[in-house]
């Protein structure tokens, strides 16, 4: 299981009830988390040594003829860190993956509002993106869902103020899980929001019907 | 549960064998499916009168003091027919909206795929869309998915072609159900097409990992 440096993880905390004794914990300690370093800091060659060893330590046990469980919130293939390991080991064992309820839809149950109506589209996109590139990809959107907020909070909301979506947007915290939490876009002080929260723009209920 | 005029449906017969007895099964009948047809046809009109009326059957049992399960595949809020009845009922009577695993994310495991990787965006969008609509929309897009295939894959298939994306896009028939199925685009004879099809644009793999 993935898990921050001095935590165990919303993935392992969910599972840990139904764990046996007999299983072997395989903990992958990111080494950045929060906030990337700027240059020099190699982000991504540091990401990359990461997962390869992560991938190797795998590797060993899969080798060994064990099976081995990744652990995910959400989906694993709907921007879970579960794919850099599935990248490097899938050609060489065999994979099952095995979907999950991935936070947009999570979201939107915990909202109560539909998401899309018949023929509308969807746009899931990153809080984590340029500014100028949030206004871009948010101009004309008939429905959208904007992840990773945590520090991208004031930003995004800026950008949605200078859109006129504010007031159509929606904004939850843990969806699902202890301490859901419901508020007001405008409320929210931007120090507090958790990389677990997701604004929606849900699509114009259908007029027909 | 929703059902076609001479069939019970996926979401029915995925549950049958959990049902008990003193179930009331209520289910309710499109009376249009597959292929609008063309106007003076008021499909809009007909819908909304399928839909005030399976509300007002629901609203009978819950005022009665049942409680009453809709079953959907996938999501009720992800092009799910269920939300036509939450708008209708949720704000009479106290609803929870059960949240599940979405066609496009059990697609990307059936087809062993990450959909998006680190700031990509992913567009969710319907074949139903007029041609040159589809054309703009997947146009520059990073990831796809496109839904509600049908009689509407031959078209999806030209709008790939002439965008360069065919070749990136996968498909397959049925996911995570009985009889899945993936096949290469290029193969697929338009004929063939069921409803529970999708065809995928992943992302394309992050070079830092």
């Amino acid at each position: 299981y993935y898990a921050g440096p001095k935590k165990r993880g919303n993935a392992f905390t969910t599972v840990q009830g139904y764990l046996r004794d007999e299983q072997v914990l395989l903990p992958l300690i990111y080494p950045v988390t929060g906030r990337i370093p700027a240059p020099p800091f190699d982000y991504e060659g540091v990401m990359r040594a990461f997962y390869d060893a992560s991938a190797e330590r795998i590797a060993d046990h899969l080798a060994a003829g064990r099976d081995v469980v990744t652990l995910c919130e959400g989906d694993p293939f709907f921007y879970g860190s579960f794919m850099y390991l599935h990248d490097r080991l899938a050609e060489r064992f065999r994979a099952e993956v095995v979907p999950g309820v991935c936070s947009v839809v999570a979201s939107a149950s915990a909202l109560a509002t539909p998401l899309v109506y018949r023929d509308q589209s969807l746009l899931v996109l990153a809080g984590t993106l340029p500014e100028d590139e949030l206004s871009r990809r948010l101009a004309n959107v008939e429905a959208a869902a904007i992840m990773k907020l945590g520090s991208n909070f004031e930003k995004v909301r800026r950008v949605l103020s200078r859109l006129g979506l504010v007031e159509r947007a929606l904004y939850v915290e843990r969806a699902t899980m202890p301490g859901e939490c419901i508020r007001p876009l405008v409320e929210i002080d931007p120090g507090s929001v958790p990389y677990f929260s997701m604004v929606l723009l849900p699509g114009e209920p259908w007029q027909g019907a």
